[in-house]
């Protein structure tokens, strides 16, 4: 059979055979169904925040200070079209009252405006963080050079930025948008932040292939981490039973936490000023202002065979 | 010199020694070659794949009930197109006929049509592996709030779903596209499985930056994975030998394996229902049924130096 | 408040607030300064470098022996002036004569030239190197199947060409550059190599993803590396103290490290043809020709709870 024959004979029945696996297999689509959030456009939102978060470092564009009124406001403009588009077709898709698409009484709509504004209007605070987040990075880290280095070359400053919006978002109770954002910014670093982790000031991790941070994480401010650092919860064999409970540790003010370290547990914390070394696996809390490291390995040294 | 002398002089000189350099160095260029298959084709191919998969969730159009045969038909008669044409070339670039370009009792225009027909036609029931894997996911974390979250947000989704299209073109000795397609899963996810693995249904493998899965790798029903997980071959001098052996490790049903363990070995069977904590190293069989953890490790706690 | 008053009352007021924070938090924005190197087009820079690298293998042009004049010549004209243009912006960001913008007496044009030029007719010479990478990795890895399998599917390939490149830049102590370049390649691969590290030729890094070279670290011929690998320094108090100093580890040549082994220490040297075992932690030398791997672990093995 040539291609020809194909799309007359296989194309129409592999067609009806598809489509009538989407009645079948619920659950993996989406037909008639209201709009979930579009994760193209919350990539696109995330793109804006960095915009006016980081003025002239991202983007083409280069900024003069009689034309940055005229950009922050076109940002801002579009910017909250596109915010309160998405978080209102996050809460009518998970809304209780939206079983049928018309519902007048439905709140949906007031709420999607009341969080765009409360997040747009808490940029200038969340610049203030990231400052902060920023200066930890040149403080923290010998190989770097200054702000601006940081800022256009560390990933974590994508991870970190992307955080501080999900998490107002997830504090608000929106669905999916803020996982969408954290997931982003995981493609983007290798840097795994639950949306819901609670994360303190002048936060900075270096390199940052491989950290996760759980939902119910809690992190003080000053802490530094390497990259490949686990901050989760212990093995358990009841989900559901653990859907909402503080699964995942308590890191306290000024810690530092070395490559590959996995801490476990919602009652694990690491007091203020610890220092938990490389490759360590902690599952019970540590004492503020100790150093926790592994014993020196009995390395096995060999001669190599001839 | 300024830049428009460096135009006259060295443009030129620099071009001649750059070609005069592919004729040298053999075997990192393409000139006057068969085609290869094109890697962004091959992505383009994986987002059809997505789209068809997935209705609704993929992609910025929303879909209704009376548009979804023409949705799927349009896609569907253009990935056809693509995925016969890529596959075509990548069959003819290794075919041991066509060191000259017309040969005519080649079979590899034929053998891509049968490849591109039965991958197409075998769509619904992939769709309802992945529908298994998706509901894994959604037994076996307790962060997950439904079915369309983990779709639009979990990146192992991205990893399993291009796993198991690569793996049906790995089994009919397609070159090249499958690890295409493999690599781009690994640099969305972090997630490196080859397409040569073999993994049953209701796979999960949650936040999954770092994993490695073998060619070899034989996976069973109801596996579940974290982030960091080896299952990698054993270290040996000889390369060539290993071309082919099974090096990669048997995971049977039910297991569940912790974040950052490595496990290794062509002949190492981890039994039925097994549990593998988190950070061990495993280079021989494990039994059904049991669970293996490292030991407590005697941390050093000290206090800080002052 | 509807939406259309939002437009009028709250973004006015929130576009004066975010810019008045712009003039107090200094740092992290770019504003009336002068032009930082561009992430996008140091992105096409690197495209460029790809394409006529590999020429016919990456981007969707096929080269005959005919057009291949034509083709490089038009990617070095404009790769050229594209990195001519980025480099001047990098060096006179960071010149201590460009506090006025017009500063006539300044060479950071004429450095900019020299620096393109000299790294352009070095690609002879990179492409060298980087068919001896590409052969190491088709003779150290099974799997592999030809080279023109490794361009087009192994992400090391992405990070090692980046990293040849960006070492150039980074030698001519061009700003910034070299660590958005590696930032790319990062992204992409998961594979953290920072633009000062010495590599020597035919290297190879399996699978990638959270392999982290710091950048004193200095790497002889032949060496093969896994995922995990971090070559790093050791922890310190003090930070302002290291910034220029030998940090990271020595690899001599034909030293094999297996995966997440963590070596650490800028007086630690890893002798001619060493093998380092798989999640073993080093933090002093190691003797030529020698295995070191962790002992045999005490794995406990429970059966099950029912």
């Amino acid at each position: 059979m040539d291609k020809k024959d194909w799309k007359h004979k296989k194309l129409e029945s592999l067609t009806k055979t598809l489509v009538k696996s989407y009645d079948k297999q619920k659950g993996i689509n989406q037909i008639d169904g209201l709009n979930l959030p579009n994760s193209d456009h919350v990539y696109e939102i995330i793109h804006d925040f960095f915009k006016i978060i980081f003025p002239g470092f991202i983007g083409r564009e280069s900024i003069t200070s009689s034309g940055v009124s005229y950009y922050v406001g076109t940002i801002l403009e579009g910017l909250f079209d596109k915010l309160y588009y998405q978080v209102n077709r996050a809460l009518e898709y998970r809304c209780p009252n939206k079983t049928v698409k018309a519902c007048k009484t439905c709140d949906c709509s007031s709420r999607a405006y009341g969080i765009t504004v409360d997040v747009l209007e808490k940029i200038p605070h969340i610049r203030g963080l990231l400052r902060e987040d920023v200066k930890a990075a040149f403080d923290g880290d010998p190989a770097a050079q200054s702000f601006d280095e940081i800022i256009v070359s560390y990933p974590y400053v994508k991870a970190i930025t992307v955080h501080r919006i999900a998490h107002l978002l997830y504090k608000q109770n929106v669905p999916m948008i803020p996982r969408i954002m954290a997931e982003w910014a995981h493609k983007e670093t290798g840097i795994d932040i639950h949306p819901g982790a609670n994360i303190g000031h002048a936060f900075f991790i270096d390199h940052g292939t491989g950290v996760v941070i759980g939902e119910t994480t809690t992190i003080g401010n000053n802490v530094k981490l390497y990259h490949g650092v686990t901050l989760g919860a212990r093995s358990t064999a009841d989900v559901e039973e653990l859907r909402g409970a503080k699964r995942h540790p308590t890191i306290e003010a000024f810690v530092t936490i070395y490559p590959n370290a996995t801490i476990l547990g919602g009652d694990t914390v690491i007091g203020k000023g610890a220092t938990i070394g490389g490759n360590t696996w902690i599952t019970s809390s540590v004492k503020p202002g100790t150093v926790v490291v592994n014993p020196k390995p009995d390395l096995i040294v060999k001669e190599k065979r001839k």
